[in-house]
C-alpha cells in the first residue's frame, strides 16, 4: 500500500499479523471464543466452509476405494500406551475421562462421581482404537487393502490455542489403512499426500510444498511422515495436510497380523493421514486482505448476494421483484451445474451492507437499483479485485458468465497466492546468505518473516536444532520434487 | 412361518427377538462391540447407511432455513448447572473430564495428571453451551430467529447398551432455535416432528406415529415434547426423534434476551430436535427377516450387487468382461438420476456370496453366468421376496427398469411395514380389554408383545405410573391427529 488508506480490518496485515487473523475471523463471522478452554464455536458461515472442503475431500476419498466408520471417541489408557513414542507424543495433551456420574458435592454442588476402574482418553487420534479393529477385521491377504477414514473430533490440550490453527479440540478426518506389502503401504501414504495437495490447490486455491518431514518432526509413532506446507501472507509456512507411513509399528503394537498368500503370517504395514479445520486458518491467511476475508469460489459459504437498492418507499416492489427474479434465475440455472449458492440481503443499514459482504469475503456482491433495472444491467463487485472496483454488467450477461466469472476468480487467487509464494522462496546454498536472510533486522519489515529458503542440509539432527536455537527457524519439509530432480535429500527450510 | 425352513440367522425373530437383532447386526457388517464399556464401532456397510440419513436430513433442515454450526464438546460443570431440571435428568450419566494430562505413576503406568479446576461434562446434548453463545447472538428482534444445527457426538453413559439404539457414545444432529414468539417456537417445534417423520415414513419406509410426551416423559428442562414412534416387529414402540418446545425455561437459563420491535425486552422462546443412529437400530428391526437385513433402497448403504458365475476357468474373461460393462452402464446411466451404488462380488467362495449379501440387506442381487449372457439376460434376486424367488431379466430391462424396480422396493416395505403396525393396533376403550391386551399369557406368543393401544386417558400421571408398574405399558405419545379430530388429548399407551 502507498498512502494509507482506510481498511475494514483494523490493525492490517502489516501492523500486526496474528491480530490482524483474529479480527478478520471476528468481523467475517466465521468462528468465536467458546468459554471452554482453548475450544472454538464454528459459526454457520464458518462451519459452510467446512461443509464444502469435507464433501470435496469425502469424494476425492472415496474415488480411491476409501470407506468411512466411526470408532469410539474415548481410548482407554491401556490401548494408548501399546505404541511407546505415540504415547510419549501426546501424553502432554490428553483431555483424560475419569468419573461417569455428577453428584451433589458436600458444598451443595454437583462434583464427580462413578470413578472408572481405567480411565479413558478423549481420542487426539484414533490409530490404536482403530488398530485394535483391524486387529479382529484381518486374518488373512484376502482382507487386505483395509482403506478406512473416519471424520470426527479430536482433542489436544494446547496451552497457547489460536483458532483454526490450533485448537483444543478441532474436527478432522483421519485415514487408516492397513496393507499386505511396504511399497503398497507407501504407495498409499503418497496418494493422500497427493489428494491433500490437490484439495488445497484446486479448491482453496492455495499453492503447496509436498515433503517429507525430518525425523524430529515425525508423527510420534511414524516411521516416514510427509505434509503439504503453504507459505502464509506473513511469509511463514503453515502445515496444512500429513499422511504418514507407520511401518510395522502400529500392527506390532494391535498385533494386526495376516496370512500371506505363501501362508507365511506377517504383520500388515500401515498409514494414516489426516487434514483439519486447520485448512480454514490457512485459507484465511492465504487470501485475506485488509478489508476482511476472500474466499475461494469452490469453498465459499455463498457466491453472490444480491443487494437490492431502495431509496424511495415506491421503488420497493419493483427492485424487490426484479431481485428475487433474478435469485431464482440463478439458482434454476445453476442447480446442476454446480452448488452455486445465491443470497439476498435487503437490510437498510446503508453503507455497512456491502462492508458486511467485503468482509466476509463472499466472491460477488450485486447491486441492485431503479436505474440499473431500467437499463436491465446490475452493479458487480468482485472481491479479488479491489473492493471500490464495482463494473455494470447486462443482467443477461451476468447470468450468463456467472460461473465463468467464479472461475476466474478462483484462478487469480490461486495465481496471486503462487506468485507471492514464489517471490517470497529464495534458494540460498551458503550459510552466511542463509542466516541474514532469517535475521530480522535485515528485512524490509521485521515483523513481516522473509520466506522459504531452498537449502541444502547435511541430515544432521544437531544441525537443524541449531537453526531452530539460533534463528527459529524450522525444516518445514524435505520436497519430493527434489527427490525426483535430484535423487536425493535437498531439504527446505523456514520458519 | 409354516414349517421349519433354514434361516440364515439364528435364532429366529420368534424364537429370541433381542438376540436375533444383535446377530442380524453381527452377520450384515453393520457394527461391533468396542473395547469401550458401551461404545461401538460403526463399520462402512452400517456407516454409509448413517452418511444418506445425514444427507437427506442435512438438506431437508437447510430448505427450512436452518444453517449448521459446531459447538464445544465439552460443557464446564457450571453451565450444566444452569437449568435445573436439565441437570437432573443427565447427572447420573454424564462423562466427566477432570484432568489434561497423563504422567508416569508410582506404578510405571499411565495416570492422570494436570487437574482441570472446573471439571468438563462430555456433551450429552447442547442446550446449555449453545444457549450460552446464542445469548451472545442476540439482542434485538431483528436477530430473530436463529436457526442452528451441529451434526455431532454425544455420551450419555448408559448402564445396558444395545448397539445402535443405546450405546454411551452415539451420533447425532441437534437442532435449537431461538424465536421472538411463543407460537412461532411452537410452530418450529412440529416442522421439525413433520421433517423427522418424513424422514422416517419417505426414506427408512417406516411407518411412525406424531404425538406428544406426557409430562413424565418430556426431555429434561423442556414445556412440550414431541416425538415420532414406530412399531418394530416385537410390536413394541421405538422413539424415532423427538422435538422440544422448551418455551423460556434455557433462555432465563442462559440469559438469551432481546428487545422486541416495540422495545420491550423479553427472554426468547426456543426448541431443540434430535435424531440419532438410534434410526439404524429402528430400520433394523422394521424390515429385518430371519435371513438377516433388509435395507430400503432409498438409504442402502449400496443397491446392486452383480456376481459373476464362473464355473470353467474360461469363461472367466467373458463373464467378468460382460459384468464389467454392465455395472458401467448401470453407474452412468443412473448417475444423475440418484446415486445408486453398484457392487462387483467375484469372490469364489460358492453359494455364501448370495447368502452375504442377504444377510447384509442389498435390494438386489444380480447373477451373471454364460448361459445368461448367452441370452443376453440376468438373473435378478430382489431382498423384498422370499430369497429363492429369482427372476431371469433381459440385461436391457433390467437397465431400464433399475430405478423403477428400487422404488418398487421401498414402496413394498413401507406398504409391509404399514400393514404390520396397523394389524397391531387396537383402539381399546375399557380397562378390562386393554389390562387383558397387555397380559403377556393372553398373547399367541407371549415373547412378542402384543402391539400398540389407542385409549383413552384421563389424563392423571397416577393412572400413567399405575399401568407402567403393572403391566410394564407406557404412554408411548398423544397422538397429534386425534389432537386435530377430537380437539383434546386422547392417547395412545403401548409397551
Amino acid at each position: 500500500m502507498g498512502s494509507k488508506v482506510k481498511t475494514a480490518i483494523t490493525p492490517t496485515r502489516a501492523e500486526d499479523y496474528p491480530e490482524w487473523y483474529q479480527q478478520v475471523i471476528n468481523a467475517s463471522d466465521l468462528a468465536e471464543r467458546s468459554p471452554v478452554r482453548g475450544c472454538m464455536v464454528i459459526k454457520p458461515w464458518g462451519y459452510a466452509i467446512w461443509e464444502n472442503i469435507v464433501c470435496v475431500l469425502d469424494d476425492m476419498f472415496k474415488e480411491t476405494g476409501v470407506k468411512n466408520a466411526y470408532f469410539p471417541l474415548f481410548i482407554p489408557l491401556s490401548f494408548f500406551e501399546k505404541e511407546a513414542q505415540h504415547v510419549e507424543g501426546f501424553a502432554t495433551e490428553c483431555a483424560v475421562v475419569t468419573h461417569h456420574r455428577l453428584e451433589k458435592g458436600p458444598e451443595g454442588g454437583l462434583v464427580p462421581a462413578g470413578p472408572l476402574t481405567e480411565p479413558l482418553v478423549v481420542r487426539p487420534t484414533s490409530e490404536t482404537i482403530i488398530g485394535d479393529s483391524f486387529s479382529k477385521w484381518v486374518s488373512s491377504y484376502r482382507d487386505l487393502p483395509i482403506l478406512i477414514n473416519q471424520w470426527a473430533n479430536v482433542v489436544r490440550w494446547e496451552m497457547r490455542t489460536r483458532m483454526f490453527l490450533r485448537t483444543s479440540e478441532f474436527l478432522w478426518q483421519e485415514g487408516h489403512t492397513a496393507h499386505a506389502t511396504k511399497e503398497e503401504a507407501i504407495e498409499r501414504t503418497k496418494l493422500m499426500l497427493e489428494v491433500y495437495a490437490r484439495m488445497a490447490e484446486d479448491y482453496l486455491a492455495m499453492p503447496v510444498i509436498q515433503g517429507r518431514k525430518t525425523a524430529a518432526e515425525r508423527f510420534p509413532g511414524a516411521v516416514d511422515t510427509f505434509c503439504i506446507e503453504a507459505m502464509m501472507q506473513d511469509r511463514k509456512a503453515l502445515q496444512a495436510g500429513t499422511s504418514h507411513f507407520l511401518g510395522q509399528n502400529f500392527a506390532r503394537a494391535s498385533g494386526i497380523k495376516f496370512q500371506s498368500a505363501e501362508e507365511s503370517e506377517d504383520y500388515v504395514w500401515t498409514t494414516s493421514w489426516g487434514a483439519s479445520t486447520r485448512l480454514i486458518g490457512g485459507l484465511i491467511m492465504t487470501h485475506g486482505d485488509d478489508d476482511g476475508l476472500i474466499l475461494p469460489p469452490r469453498v465459499a459459504s455463498a457466491h453472490v448476494v444480491l443487494m437490492p437498492i431502495v431509496r424511495k418507499p415506491e421503488d420497493r416492489e419493483n427492485v424487490m421483484g426484479y431481485t428475487e427474479r433474478l435469485a431464482q434465475r440463478l439458482r434454476e440455472k445453476y442447480y446442476h451445474h454446480r452448488k452455486i449458492v445465491v443470497e439476498i440481503d435487503d437490510r437498510d443499514i446503508g453503507g455497512a451492507r456491502g462492508w458486511d459482504w467485503i468482509k466476509k469475503g463472499i466472491p460477488l456482491r450485486v447491486e441492485i437499483g431503479p436505474r440499473d433495472i431500467a437499463q436491465d444491467s446490475v452493479f458487480v463487485g468482485r472481491r479479488d479485485k479491489a473492493h471500490n472496483e464495482k463494473v455494470s454488467l447486462k443482467t443477461e450477461q451476468f447470468v450468463a458468465e456467472l460461473a465463468n466469472i467464479l472461475d476466474e476468480i478462483q484462478g487469480n487467487l490461486f495465481a496471486r497466492a503462487a506468485a507471492y509464494a514464489r517471490d517470497h522462496t529464495l534458494t540460498i546454498e551458503d550459510a552466511r546468505t542463509f542466516s541474514d536472510f532469517f535475521t530480522p533486522q535485515n528485512l524490509e519489515k521485521p515483523e513481516i518473516h522473509g520466506g522459504f529458503a531452498r537449502s541444502p542440509w547435511c541430515g544432521e539432527e544437531a544441525c537443524e536444532l541449531k537453526i531452530k536455537e539460533n534463528q527459529a527457524v524450522t525444516i518445514r519439509c524435505l520436497p519430493l520434487e527434489q527427490d525426483r530432480e535430484s535423487g536425493g535429500h535437498y531439504p527446505l527450510p523456514a520458519a
